[in-house]
């Protein structure tokens, strides 16, 4: 059973409090959208299809045992309180779109003059439960694709050569786990499901400056999987492409280009030209969800830059010269010439082909 | 002026505390070799020509106002404290050689029949001193030189083009500056003499994960010297390349082999292969001292490993999961065909002319 970091049975929910790890690993209650609200708040809950999906579920555990007089009072009941959920943390978007679904729905359940209220909470709390085993059935579901992709971009003799039980070694970078999702997660559902195969040599999870997520929550899933896994720093990656015999990279990604380019956190871009460098296969895991077909290529994401204080201090400490000016930019561009494959719940598909296939998959 | 971490004048020496830096700037009195001994043990000053420096200076401040009533007694003196300062920290090789070579230069001085005991200690204290000025005077060369390569580079159009008034901006990795030398430095030495031309448009300095000797140290330097200065994290020279117009890339180096290999601080071979991917002209500069033409490549090389807690700490303070494991290489070879030019006191060699160049100047 991988790492849980959302464990909801109907009525029930809990969530691992991000804020306490890697030191303390501990589960909150969410008793309803008040408990939901706060931790989406309190960034106890990251990551942006977890935020919404904890935020969803937590109407779910507070509408369950309730009894609505009339479906007019249940539908007030959900729209006030999703309207209330998006509040929390408003550019967390995934919850706003999670909301006008779940809104749409019940309006739709409200105008249905064939399900009575009962039927209607009952269709309402399953549609909104659906989300989470969606998430992770996609999550599965791109784990399965990209090991298989590595597995046999191995077998054909691109990248290193797998060890002497056709294990592999695999590069990740940043937190794609079951903290940044619903559970399992995308670049580290590869690898998870290398692990599952019995494929996975080892793991290197790079340390991820400046917000350290590799360090913190990568390194914490690896250690709690007991994966035979090494942290790196991100200044590293060259020199252990160059000694360890790593087969393939797989990071995840915030937004896909029609063109196949990809935002991701910040260093994903030098990853990937060192790993070109190197011959090792770059692949960029990501739900359908993240690829934009209406953003024709990097040039039209424009990268937010965050505060110094993420690079000139840890926590209260300062570690850098005062006085210094910091670049911090969040996130980089990696041109889809240096990706090898996008992994998807439907399959990996090469950047050059991804628009076609996408379409085609809509249509 | 720039920074002086070593303020010398005979009679006189005082360091910076480089254990108090960035926060706190305060310059340490030393009296004499109990003194030297105590900074060098306790790391107060760092980098190996530095160490070596301070400690045969904490010897002429001591030997400076003492009378001795034969060469005996001086040549004893001097043998016997030299040897107590290499005690200070054994693995500092630079501080052996040079106590070898003060220790030769007395006993040269003892046999000379012409020399007396007034003129011995003149003339050892001025061997003493020489050391200090030398190592700037090399260090003011390397600047220039590779000042020059990198403006004729820029001007034959190679790496980015120059600014509107032909100034350039540049990246270095670690720390190289007055704080890891006697003064001025060597790359960023290099960066000094553009300021000093009026052709710095920019310098951008990454952090240096584990010890973020950027952060800390160059940073300090380039703050301190009003620098038009920019903190990158090790992540982002990828982005920074492709973003920001960088004319060159100039680093230090801890060895270089007789092949034009170059072991340095980890994450040097990783910045040579993005500038490579990048078109951007990679130097690294290096005292003539630093260059081992007895190693005939890379390979050959040992690279130390680390103690984990480097990577995992910051201060007292855990930053990574516990339970990972590390993998924390202090150094990395960057291959010769990554390399531009090589930049020395004698001028900027070519890896492939290096060996026949050095042989050339040592004959």
């Amino acid at each position: 059973m991988s790492l849980q970091s959302i464990k909801y049975t109907r009525g029930s929910l809990e969530i691992l409090d991000q804020l306490l790890l890697p030191g303390q690993s501990k589960y909150l209650v969410v008793r309803g959208v008040e408990d939901g609200w706060k931790v989406i708040n309190k960034m106890q809950v990251r990551g942006a299809p977890a935020i919404a999906i904890v935020g969803c579920l937590s109407l779910a555990v507070e509408l369950n045992p309730e009894e609505f007089a009339s479906k007019k009072s249940l539908r007030q009941e959900i729209e006030g309180k999703l309207n209330y959920l998006v509040s929390s943390r408003p550019t967390a978007v995934n919850m706003k779109i999670a909301a006008d679904e779940l809104i749409s729905l019940a309006n739709d359940l409200y105008n249905d003059e064939s399900v009575d209220v009962a039927e209607m909470k009952q269709r309402f709390l399953s549609a909104t439960e659906a989300m989470l085993k969606k998430d992770i059935a996609d999550n599965r579901a791109i784990g399965a694709h990209g090991a298989r992709a590595i597995l046999q971009g191995v077998a054909e003799g691109s990248g290193a050569p797998a060890g002497s039980s056709g294990s592999v070694r695999v590069l990740t970078h940043c937190n794609t786990g079951s903290l940044a999702t619903a559970g399992y997660g995308t670049a580290l559902g590869v690898v998870r499901q290398l692990a599952e195969l019995g494929k996975l040599e080892h793991v290197y999870c790079t340390e991820t400056r400046p917000y350290n997520q590799g360090a913190r929550l990568t390194a914490y899933e690896l250690v709690h999987e007991k994966f035979p896994a090494t942290l790196v720093l991100d200044s590293m990656v060259a020199a252990l492409l160059r000694a360890k015999n790593v087969a393939a990279v797989v990071v995840g990604a915030d937004r896909v280009a029609s063109n196949g380019d990809t935002a991701n956190k910040i260093g994903t871009y030098q990853i990937a030209v060192v790993a070109k460098h190197h011959g090792v296969p770059f692949y960029v895991a990501a739900p359908l969800t993240s690829i934009d077909l209406a953003i024709p290529g990097g040039d039209h994401i424009i990268i937010e830059e965050r505060p110094d204080r993420e690079m000139t201090h840890v926590g209260e400490h300062r570690i850098a010269a005062p006085g210094i000016n910091c670049w911090n930019p969040a996130f980089d561009v990696t041109p889809a010439a240096l990706i090898t494959g996008i992994i998807t719940e439907r399959g990996v598909f090469k950047p050059t082909e991804l628009k076609e296939a996408i379409s085609k998959l809509q249509s």
